[in-house]
């Protein structure tokens, strides 16, 4: 099969024929039609990640055609269209994934390939609203938004929420995720055209996070903040504690821009904040993401589309940060 | 009425006979009988609060018997022993209180005197196996710690909960409260008597927080720990998020060692934790705490007990910071 092989970190990725994954039992054979990058995969080719194991054929997140079904379950059949959950032995809690928990892609051979094996229990019908390159734009990006504004942030209707650094995959999915619950949602950007794109989707408005007293401007025109979903922490996570209402809750499923320089905590415990921290997501939250998605017929941002042999090209645009929304690639169509 | 009265800031109290508090329709006269410091009552002491007016008459803490009861209620007679919930206004929701939220003792005069007057929905009836003395030492450090278990914290039966600083009111209330709810509690103190009173009310261990390695000899000895109240942060606030278990909650309801030096973000999102603030409590979570402390007979941890008139010797005896447990002001008895 065509397969997109990291062999060595900070190098370029290999276009290489490869024999299709072996199987064991339980697992269903999908034949991918669109994978998408994340993050993730960006760190590991430049070595940033624990236990990299090389050669690797990297990609959390795929959408295919299943070729080999599996006795084991009858909801998944031959030629359906599918998705993929890449977060695999979340384990029984759903307060945070066991120690064991992977994600597909590292160290079990990903999505950037023709042929994916994956166990039955992870293979999800395809929301029939979108076609496999939205499909393939959900799954990591879209349960750890999911998680982050349900499970940990705890979204009602009504409630004003702050998604910081809008454009990028999990950003995006809040956004549009928050819109969807009935949130009153805005963003923060560098960049003007992302902050008209996340308008366009929902957002009540946005706001530059370089500007200097932007969180004074955003509490004066809209009041204070019940959840912000942010991935930055650093030096800016200080305005999030004080935008952030008496009784509110700051989810961070990153730290981009390093730790908080200074976490005031008096504001913490007199405000009764909450800061929780979010990783992916459970079986549960991805099941849960996919009924949000079907119920409201959620489109997935596609930043652009690259042909898998493409896919050097593809991380270059990963790479420059301009992103809104999901960088996938087209495999064998 | 005999009064301690604080005429100005960092001066000594002086006692005084004060006229009776002025009443309102829906207050209830109480005789108090005795009254517990706060180290919010130093605070002040030394300017450090906001909005100081003075003279004022300190306190928070109180109980006594009702001299003139209320007829907007029934449960509240006349030669009634009660105790006073000094959390007023603290509005609707349970997630923080309202701007308007106040505490007994400042602006309002306190029960450091002979006579206060409560608002009825604030007299409780004091719990029939508590001396006055023991029930003074309750509300704030009670309520407080209370709300910081359960009501933040979502403390379960078999958890393991990290009670800091160990020999101050709440947190010896949270470590009651904390062995009441079926919790495996351990403590830490520099202090290795505090400890040894501690593990005879219910502590399994202590640890001494100077030790540097302490927090890996506790996870080595008992694990992670699912809980952790605390009150200092500071330099020692990253050795409570190492110590905390995955999906674990860190409540601070104060934070007297200053800011967290550095906050590992990675380690909060990978970990899922929640880090919370809690500030006293909701007349709710006032009246679940005595429900608790009915249910398990608990009896406050009383440190020390003068009289009205030494109240400046009470003080000197709280900031020396040495007790375990409360400081006790005896009225009129």
């Amino acid at each position: 099969m065509k397969s997109l092989v990291l062999n060595e970190v900070k190098t370029p990725f290999a276009i290489e024929e490869r024999p299709a994954p072996l199987t064991t039992k339980g697992d269903v054979v999908i034949k991918l039609h669109a994978a998408s990058l994340n993050r993730r995969d960006f760190w590991i080719t430049q070595g940033m990640y624990p236990d990299i194991k090389l050669p690797i054929i990297l990609g959390s997140d795929g959408a295919g055609e299943v070729v080999v079904a599996c006795d084991s379950i009858d909801h998944i059949v031959a030629d359906q269209r599918v998705i993929i959950n890449p977060g695999w032995d979340w384990g029984d809690s759903e307060q945070a994934q066991d120690p064991n928990f992977k994600i597909l892609g590292m160290p079990d051979h990903g999505t950037f390939a023709e042929i994916v094996a994956v166990p039955y229990q992870y293979v999800h019908p395809l929301p029939s609203h979108l076609d496999f390159a939205q499909a393939a734009a959900l799954p990591l990006a879209g349960v750890t938004a999911y998680r982050a504004l349900f499970s940990q942030g705890q979204l009602q209707a009504g409630e004003n929420v702050l998604i910081s650094g809008v454009g990028g995959g999990v950003a995006t999915f809040a956004l549009q995720f928050a819109v969807a619950a009935g949130a009153n949602v805005f963003v923060t950007s560098s960049c003007s055209q992302k902050i008209d794109k996340a308008i366009s989707l929902g957002a009540k408005a946005g706001y530059d996070y370089r500007q200097e007293d932007w969180h004074n401007a955003a509490q004066s025109d809209h009041g204070e903040m019940n959840l912000i979903i942010d991935s930055g922490a650093g030096d800016g996570y200080a305005n999030l504690v004080d935008l952030a209402a008496f009784g509110g809750r700051i989810v961070n499923y990153g730290a981009t821009a390093g730790p908080p320089r200074k976490l005031d905590m008096f504001k913490v415990f007199w405000k009764q904040l909450r800061l929780i921290g979010s990783t992916m997501g459970s079986p549960r939250d991805f099941s849960q993401m996919l009924e949000l998605v079907n119920t409201h017929k959620i489109e997935p941002a596609i930043d652009e589309q690259f042909d898998l042999e493409d896919g050097n090209k593809a991380f270059d645009r990963l790479r420059e940060s301009t992103q809104f929304g999901k960088v996938v690639l087209r495999i064998d169509e």
